[in-house]
């Protein structure tokens, strides 16, 4: 399979430098085509703006969905767009690796979703999860994390690392239709300690070597939903829905 | 009160830009001080690395919270950092603006808070939630969204929009220790129509002219924690936190 790594950390020395080190490893002995995007290394920009494109649908006010959608009419993306585009494209599978920063990914990993994922190409309206661009493709989230998996636990300090991580799987991959697969997360980096991450990183190359069997992740689509909202006779079974009560929104009328 | 409003939209002439100009009109006649960091405009640069510093702790191996920290001590932070550290320490309320782009922020703003929100001055080890930084301060975030509310309601297509929210409202505001206000979410921008969006602003503005009298978001913290857990007696009464079944990852042994 063509599998692309979109690879975000500022240190080559580094666990995560050891990760990425291990899956060029792994994924060749399996016989993949790897493709990596090493985000700081190429000086990738991060900010989403006008550079994006090379033509304008609005000259005076500039909505970056509507000119990705323009620039994917008329092959208007800039260059650094366009050879990022033409990597997600040709890859079977999707793999995104940065370091937990602030719950979230490095603002550089954002920033390539945001200029990447164009409207008109990796998404646009009617063309999302069960008939998203990505379907049958497979992507995966593979992170280091400072703190202990205690704190990630659902009763963690920090909240459940399965909602932490809903923003990622349900709205930037599911949305665009990629079977998501179970994250990978390294615990305690660095903390844990030599032996610890040596183990974390045996548990990861086992994941790179069954991206082809591994279950994905469910996700309410299709006839689950009635325009917005769950139908009522569909329980809710995913880490970002439920019918329980709010905590910090008012509840719904 | 000083404020400070740290804004992330490419285009002026557009919703956020009236969002933001509502701010600084509603803000002034409530006799607020009033800063606003408008990253496109400044050019703010996204992503963090070793231009962020001056000096370095390892000069061979970039660690991004070891050299915060060092920069911290050593008066060394890259004048771009330090000029945004000056405002957010000087700042009483701090006000996240932007679009949500992919159930989160733009990566402009993602650096932001990477980059300023800097080990030894915005957080360290012992420093956070309760003994953070910002206790006593408040924050909040202001977000535009195109998709309807009901998408986002608890059983909406996309997740319940507290649990979006919970990796910056626990992950980055709460966590420094800020008073964390409801967040104030415009939907439907702007497929809503002209009327909407106007309704919505002055939501908006009577949100800014509360600032000081809203009650803040409940998070488990102190006494409510047995080091990186919730003590067992505790009742998770948070959108991050809970003792029901997972979906997406495995149950803790």
């Amino acid at each position: 399979m063509k599998i692309l790594v979109v690879y975000a950390h500022p240190e080559a020395n580094s666990y995560n430098g050891t990760l990425l080190a291990a899956t060029r490893e792994t994924l060749a002995a399996e016989g993949h085509e790897l493709v990596v995007s090493d985000l700081y290394a190429q000086g990738f920009n991060a900010v989403a703006g006008p550079h994006d494109v090379t033509g304008r649908a609005d000259k005076d006010r500039f909505s970056l969905g509507v000119e990705q959608m323009h620039a994917a009419q008329t092959n208007g993306f800039a260059a650094d767009v366009q050879a990022e585009l033409d990597k997600l494209m040709a890859a079977d599978v999707l793999i995104l690796q940065f370091p937990m920063w602030w719950f979230s990914m490095p603002a550089i990993m954002k920033g390539w979703i945001d200029r990447i994922f164009a409207c008109g190409v990796a998404y646009e309206h009617g063309r999302t999860w069960k008939k998203g661009v990505f379907a049958g493709r497979r992507a995966m989230i593979a992170i280091t994390v400072s703190a202990p998996a205690e704190a990630f636990l659902p009763d963690g300090k920090n909240g459940d690392m399965e909602r932490v991580l809903w923003p990622v799987h349900a709205g930037v991959l599911g949305l665009c239709g990629y079977s998501v697969l179970p994250p990978f997360v390294a615990h305690g980096i660095p903390f844990c300690g030599e032996e610890a991450m040596a183990a974390q990183l045996e548990t990861y190359r086992d994941r790179l070597r069954s991206l082809e069997s591994t279950e994905p992740l469910f996700f309410h689509m299709g006839d689950d939903l009635d325009e917005h909202r769950l139908r009522s006779d569909v329980e809710p079974r995913t880490p970002g829905q439920h019918r329980g009560p709010r905590y910090h929104m008012a509840e719904p009328h």
